[in-house]
């Protein structure tokens, strides 16, 4: 007979799960597995809230098992590590991102792409090795195969680094794989939110010149003057869409409503990539010529490997990039997905899981 | 007052065009410039019959001039040289593909990409640089700027050297810029017709192995055993479809029909690349979650530079690569273009212009 989630494994731990697709949230005491030989095992101090948390509680890609407690921007310290972990130590600063598993053997793997493995772990809602539900970072601890944990470098802030954990490595793989992150190349970020705003501030320090293209006349203001944007595009203006058409080397677009995918197509240069980071759930229409005319490319991107996660990190350190954060106390976390909901957050919600978490044990 | 196109130039031409959007093409009086100082002269021998004739003669794509005089595949004789002439000599065999101009000024033509060049001018029912429509290859002598003529190679038989200057350069190209034609390379050329035959040709040629995607299994014989494809894939078939998911490095899709795209990205490997050169009227229906699970790519891809387009004619005499045709004689091109619209030619109508349109002068 299946173990509840409180007996399966020898370590207690505790966080916030939802029972159910009413998304709402409530404490949740569960168990951890014990630090493995290539285990690190931390103290969760931040976790993000992604947007994909959200659309997860509320099943509403249909695969979401219950009792789910989400979080895949984990940060925290180290408390312990396995005999063969020669990553980090006890007391380090380190992250887990999107996943904590993968088979190791594929094409993939072997190029530091488990991020693309068939077999891919997540870090919640996923399956482990050993048959059991993944548990994410809306908890007081968390253990993790040492290839899963990314260092924090020294002097970041902790909090406002959880979410390039996967807001981060979201924006920066395609930047990098697609050539599009490079200097005097001139990129677009569509939608300003969680992965858009960290997108701008990747590719200003990469040596893009960036715009900024929204349906919202009045985030101008802050594109240009607060993330340092170079220009401002409304895309439902369309007299700025034909003063800016085959323009740009490469667009990063991070929406994941429906939306117009053929002006975006336009505003290309020839040989210029449109990659899509959002996941519209409609399917999107594309007109062929678009694509023929100027040998255009289209294409996906989720997340990224391990190594580039690693260097991602490094990167924003040097270059003192940060998501702008509002941090919230754990009881707070059923409102702040309501607020989600509405877009009113800017532009990412942190739980100060270090702080606040305790005080809500039952 | 706008000139006659039999008084337009000096040079007395004839030909066969169209007239009007009934697509009948007869026989058809103009004239042709002086041979530049840049220009090469040549004496039509042959000329290919292309998908995109019959869709130009019919004012399908609503951007047709008439009287059109059609024709994209030209090959024959030079007749005489401008004195900046270097390329070539009198008695060359020479060939013109899809267009004859283009600024020369972007970055696309400084990069031997004029076939993406913004002001390209097309061989036919184009505007040429003094205003003059230009006429296409279904007539008795064509004259074209140095950089717009291919020499064929010694050895390389005339008429099915023709197609391959616009079919042969629209398959080869992609397969060269998106790094697909390479050795070891599992490569599926979807839609078995006037590209999609050379496709395989040059695909195989290039050491990749080759899969035929076709809806019609009683191509099968035809792809294995005489294109020398490796495999041959029923894309109706969901058995076969879901044996071959995630095999394929890239595929060249030839199919200018409607179709559906979701099953081919379900076919490549993550990273896989989906180039369109065929291009269907109605928006492809694509589902962001099939580029986004396995970083995919979707491109368009419209032949080729005329640097290009030399070293795919150079390439296809080493490798003895030919297009499969029906020679037809000048008076037979009514017929052949209904024969077209149904798919009845294998592969591809070439019009024996050397010996058999004189015969039709009025």
């Amino acid at each position: 007979m299946a173990k509840s989630p409180e007996e399966q494994h020898p370590v207690k731990a505790f966080g916030w799960a939802a029972r159910d697709a009413s998304g709402h949230l409530s404490p949740f005491t569960f168990s951890r597995r014990a630090t493995g030989e290539e285990d690190v095992r931390f103290k969760v101090l931040y976790c993000g809230i992604c947007h994909s948390d959200l659309h997860s509680i509320k099943n509403e890609w249909g695969i979401s098992t219950y009792p789910m407690l989400p979080g895949h921007e984990i940060v925290g310290e180290v408390s312990e590590v396995g005999s063969k972990v020669e990553k980090v130590k006890v007391g380090d600063r380190v992250g887990v991102g999107c996943m904590v598993g993968a088979c190791h053997n594929c094409d993939s793997c072997a190029n530091d792409l488990e991020n693309y493995c068939p077999k891919v772990v997540l870090t919640y809602n996923g399956i482990y090795y050993d048959g059991t539900m993944t548990y994410g970072g809306y908890s007081d601890s968390m253990v993790a195969n040492q290839r899963y944990i990314v260092r924090i470098p020294d002097g970041m802030p902790l909090d406002s680094a959880a979410p390039l954990l996967c807001a981060g490595i979201t924006v920066y793989s395609p930047l990098k794989y697609f050539g599009l992150g490079e200097p005097g190349k001139h990129i677009g970020i569509v939608g300003l939110g969680g992965l858009g705003h960290v997108g701008v501030k990747f590719a200003k320090a990469l040596g893009c010149k960036v715009t900024v293209i929204s349906t919202s006349p009045n985030k101008k203001a802050e594109a240009l003057e607060h993330l340092g944007a170079d220009s401002f595009l409304v895309s439902r203006d369309q007299d700025q869409l034909q003063g800016a058409m085959g323009t740009f080397d490469g667009i990063i677009d991070t929406v994941s409503a429906g939306h117009p995918i053929t002006p975006l197509l336009g505003l290309l240069k020839s040989h210029g990539k449109l990659v899509m980071v959002g996941a519209p759930s409609e399917p999107l229409e594309i007109p062929v010529f678009s694509l023929l005319a100027g040998r255009k490319t289209m294409a996906g991107s989720g997340i990224g490997g391990m190594k580039e996660t690693q260097e991602m990190i490094d990167f924003a350190a040097k270059h003192n990039i940060k998501s702008d954060i509002e941090v919230i106390s754990m009881d707070y976390v059923n409102q702040a997905m309501e607020r989600l909901q509405k877009g009113d957050v800017r532009y990412r919600f942190v739980i100060d899981v270090g702080n606040t978490l305790a005080a809500t044990k039952p």
